[in-house]
């Protein structure tokens, strides 16, 4: 029953259809569109409900192996402008994962600490361990976007980094980790109109911060730095995928479909006993 | 509406009801009781699913407050037998809130480097931040439970370590973080029922470890140990709650209204905004 493909919305493989291919153009992407997928918000919430349970059946079956030595875990990174979504993608697509399967992290700024390491220690401490599926809300990812547009170190260190994040990439892949790379795109209109709606209510005022605003207003400017870092960091261990977010059914769906894809491909069964079965059924029955 | 109680089974106070009071004595708890509860399975599932919203609102709530200084944050211990269900508390009532709000640890057998630090050590590092709930499957209970039972240290080391344990509580306790302690408490023929189940399907071996055998014949002393942490360490600030754990919706129903009525004991409004919501609508508009 998990191991069905019947409940995805998608025709074709989500990674095929999402993966940012060489001469991909970040601006030809319209974020209301549902690339992959033909169906209505309704049916989409139904797939996304009827996911959950392949998904957690997959990440079972990870952690299962791993107990037997399989070093296998997934790693999702999430980078998107404020508010398109990836807190939805955390508690809709995530969240339906038993949480003793996921290592959340969250990077903001870095402290004093962080800092005083190269930008990548604090991401490697961050990593999922063998049977779970991590993932990063914001990443080190960052150090290339806000760092790149805030001028927050020399462009010579900034062009360093991109390299310096595939060679880190294709290590922790070699050792079991398979990393989904997922850019949630949306428009600057659509943008605005979510933060707006975080200033019209009570229960929302503390989602907005001042510095949002500050920016959006360098928009042209992130999309850049999010342009080049997709042209420069997908690779064929880690590609990026670039999922449409205006539409939030569509993007929880999609990212989704990734993870179910990525950890299918593990084909993993269930372990055999690494015991004797009729031996422990007598001891048990004895106790 | 998530202030209302109308949802909960309970008809008293299940902190009330559940505590472990001066006198309690865990051989008299019937495992297959529904303390507070009157219902059936079906209405149970349902006021757990019910109840999921309500502990949703309040960690979001409390981590909204969390932004503006509030230092309050939640952590539910989790101690039992095997099979007694804490897995199932994890994903059915922790896993209903959204992951990034939850820091869950599940305490294995020390590794060397925790074992050259005080047996807290490990414990301090894995406290939950403000505005989380934090879930320890095993915790330091462990070091007065198996490592009473297996004689892991000298007895006056264990004996010691109640009392640490206690201010080590009163201190987090000051801090912020409200501990709701939980044994799960099963039967030892519910025990053999479950382990039993394991071994009769492959998806379930991986669950089963032949030393899960070897903890059971030592029941008797187990029960004992329990029930001495139990008087030993209730205290006004953390009191042990002993949950009847024979009926699983009954355990997941009773856990999720314990972490309710704490957490609505808190009180938390949405804080207000911080920042001046006409001059900010206006520079949105702008942007």
């Amino acid at each position: 029953m998990a191991d069905t493909d019947d409940s995805s919305l998608f025709r074709e493989s989500a990674r095929e259809r999402l993966a940012a291919r060489e001469g991909f153009v970040l601006a030809d992407l319209d974020p209301e569109s549902t690339p992959g997928v033909d169906a209505s918000k309704k049916r989409g919430e139904h797939a996304l409900a009827e996911g959950s349970a392949v998904l957690d059946d997959l990440q079972v079956r990870m952690h299962a192996n791993s107990l037997s030595g399989d070093r296998r875990s997934v790693l999702l990174v999430l980078q998107a402008m404020d508010s398109a979504g990836k807190g939805g993608i955390v508690s809709h697509v995530v969240g339906t994962v038993d949480p003793e399967g996921v290592a959340h992290t969250s990077f903001k700024k870095p402290t004093p600490e962080e800092l005083s390491h190269d930008f990548l220690w604090r991401i490697r401490t961050a990593l999922p361990a063998a049977g779970q599926i991590g993932v990063f809300d914001r990443s080190h990812y960052e150090d290339v976007l806000i760092g790149r547009v805030r001028e927050l170190a020399t462009p010579e260190v900034i062009e360093e980094r991109y390299g310096l994040i595939n060679e880190f990439e294709r290590e922790i892949s070699e050792a079991g980790i398979s990393i989904v790379k997922v850019m949630l795109h949306i428009s600057s209109d659509e943008q605005k109109a979510r933060l707006g709606a975080r200033l019209e209510r009570e229960d929302k005022y503390w989602k907005y911060n001042p510095g949002d605003v500050d920016e959006r207003l360098l928009w042209p400017a992130y999309q850049e730095a999010y342009q080049l870092a997709i042209r420069k960091t997908s690779t064929e261990v880690a590609p990026w995928f670039v999922v449409p977010a205006n539409r939030k059914w569509y993007a929880r769906v999609a990212v989704q479909q990734l993870l179910i894809e990525t950890m299918r491909g593990f084909e993993q069964g269930w372990p055999p006993a690494d015991y004797d079965i009729d031996l422990e059924k007598a001891r048990l029955a004895a106790s």
